[in-house]
């Protein structure tokens, strides 16, 4: 099965916006075996869009569409739409009345423009939209089908995830493709690499190793193609290939597939009744909004305290204004002090102390940009570590948060192995 | 002058990298006045490519196509534009010169398929690449112009701003184009439509403008295209055009162009010589982050406090008991005493105090998800809102941080005036 993907948008072409839309609808296409065959960008322009459609929709079975179904005028993909399909607009009450109803828990009064996104083709299939007011749509004509959604990402993507990956999987025999992602935490892709090339080297033809690294993070992901017949053998097969990957690294795999790492450290907190928290200087909540950005944390964390003055750490961490003037507060001393501090003050069974240079500006001939003390543990025993990052920010206050959740995550497997 | 891009590789239609060179081509070419009327990826395939070319190159004055230069195998793009513009390939020995030494300086000796890299097509103008092995190539014909780039993003930027760019500027008089962005926070996409329909259908047909709507954000963007001759009289009704517009939404915009809404509080917050700090609950540490993201925050931002626990706003930031009794953790009276015990805490000018139901769980009949109650403000006034937002967790949290940080730009704003 065969896909292309159209964007439509004036701020792709001028490159205001990157275009992520296709490289994530790509992504999970390719995951359940279709295969895109071209990406178009276009503007928001009658023609351009027409003609566009229909070289694509000769050349795949389906063709997905983001972009252009605002309520402004700048939005045309709808009339272009109906245009090519022959069709008439018409007003769906039924989401009238959703869309009324959107405006008034927000308490809002719809407007004109916003009742007109309750007309939709006549022959298209609606496709709800949870998480906005562009309703999808779904257009099928001479054994094709065509699919336009918003291009707000979130919008598209939980559209895709809700309603149209289903309806396309449970009509379509579509080859069987495994994935299985290995989620590593704090050791480089080429170290990785060095440690498995004997395993990577011997994979079989039809099983795929990629490398996905993120600040801190990769992502391991095998791909196996195969068909019905063959899926047992080649799961099994995955399966082996996976445990002799994970026995050379173990310490850094935290999970698999989407599991994020302050996932796991959540679920092994509420596994032993535990709690946490944080204290931060130089990430600034970042730590923070991870731990918290899991549904359900706030049966294991408690808080945070982010002392980006010097006082605040004196006043709210108890960290000595002799350890400030000796050592600095980017130090072990401080971010151990903050961690005593911290623990003391919220009762947390376990807490993340952090305080490093973030950048661009403050770093020294000692402690260049990049350089962050981080500690972690408990009442009875603490991990303290300096880190090297980079001269970007905004990567080293990703990277930090990283780090801490690899430090916390290894001290909470460590107890739970003792 | 119209433009098309190529982008080739499998990995952009798999979506294992995502396409920034199209981004940057095409903010590029669209700052020298050149339009990108088209982006097409494709896979490295001959047959696609030379479609994709035809196609592109009759709706375009001159193509850009990055991606499979490399020696390996799957690198068709040269044999594939020799194909095309019915030539061969010669070797240039002062190439494979540049080749060994380039190999030699990296302590490394040149094998067979780099020394193909010196073979390049007779009727090309090749193109230097002072950051890699794949040289560019620059076609002629019938008045269109296609020049062939590497994939890598560092080297196909150096070849564009080093060789290719002068090329174009030097030898075509372009247009001009203006782009203005106005960014607006607090105000839905379609109600800023509603307060400039008027002046949005009487533009001009050379202007246009676009909504680009982020969660509680808008960029309004003007875009005019003109000539030097006009460019004067262009920029000052650009000018006209965006004050006209602001005039009708003035509380909203907060800034133009890439501006940020944390980076124009922090500019107020520094040239009052004044301070600020965050006392959160649903939002975890976003307000937080995100006013430390702005490089130099730390003059002006003195940190937060997280209280995710009831015992922590208690104990942290003095939200009485019975208050959390009577009104519960969501509501006006626990985020005004979350404000005043902040302000008291970290002696900071002004304060933002969030609590909410960013869910999935914890609504109620009366407080649903998407529940949040904002307050703002200083010792001596505060303003509290309860807003509305979305059954999304992720979403509530930017929403809830976007709607924090207009009501205290608005804040700060009003003190400015009085």
């Amino acid at each position: 099965m065969l896909a292309s993907i159209i964007t439509i948008g004036d701020e792709i072409l001028i490159g205001q916006i990157v275009d992520t839309n296709s490289a994530w609808l790509g992504q999970t296409l390719n995951q359940i075996g279709i295969k895109v065959v071209q990406i178009v960008s276009v503007s928001d322009n009658e023609q351009q869009i027409l003609e566009t459609l229909d070289k694509t929709i000769h050349e795949s079975d389906i063709v997905f569409i983001t972009g252009g179904l605002g309520p402004t005028k700048d939005d045309i993909t709808k009339y272009t739409l109906c245009k090519y399909f022959q069709t008439e607009l018409v007003l769906i009450p039924e989401y009238l009345e959703k869309l009324e109803a959107y405006f008034k828990k927000r308490g809002r009064t719809i407007n004109e423009a916003n009742k007109g996104q309750a007309y939709l083709p006549k022959n298209a299939t609606p496709i709800e939209n949870t998480r906005g007011t562009a309703f999808g749509m779904w257009f099928e004509k001479d054994e094709k089908i065509v699919v336009s959604m918003p291009g707000v990402p979130h919008e598209m993507k939980s559209m895709m995830q809700l309603e149209i990956l289903p309806k396309i999987t449970n009509r379509f025999e579509l080859p069987e493709i495994l994935h299985k992602n290995i989620m590593t935490i704090g050791m480089g892709e080429s170290i990785i690499a060095e440690k498995i090339a004997d395993i990577e080297s011997s994979l079989p033809a039809t099983i795929k190793l990629a490398y996905l690294p993120n600040l801190g993070l990769v992502r391991l992901r095998l791909s196996a193609y195969t068909t019905k017949k063959d899926l047992k053998t080649t799961t099994l097969l995955v399966e082996q290939l996976t445990q002799s990957i994970v026995s050379r690294i173990q310490e850094h795999v935290y999970g698999y597939d989407e599991q994020k790492i302050e996932e796991v450290i959540g679920h092994l907190l509420i596994e032993n009744k535990e709690t946490i928290s944080t204290a931060e200087s130089c990430t600034g909540g970042y730590i923070a909004s991870t731990l918290s950005s899991i549904a359900g944390c706030s049966t294991y964390y408690l808080g945070s305290v982010v002392t980006y003055s010097y006082e605040l750490k004196t006043q709210e961490l108890g960290v000595k204004q002799t350890t400030l003037a000796q050592f600095g507060a980017v130090s072990a001393e401080c971010v151990e002090e903050m961690l005593d501090g911290l623990l003391h003050k919220t009762k947390s069974t376990y807490g993340i102390a952090v305080s490093g240079i973030a950048g661009p500006s403050g770093g020294t001939e000692d402690k260049p940009v990049g350089t962050v003390y981080i500690s972690v543990g408990d009442k009875n025993s603490k991990l303290t570590k300096r880190y090297q990052f980079t001269d970007n920010r905004a990567d080293n206050i990703i990277y930090s948060t990283n780090m801490a959740l690899f430090m916390i995550y290894t001290h909470l497997i460590n107890k739970k192995k003792n």
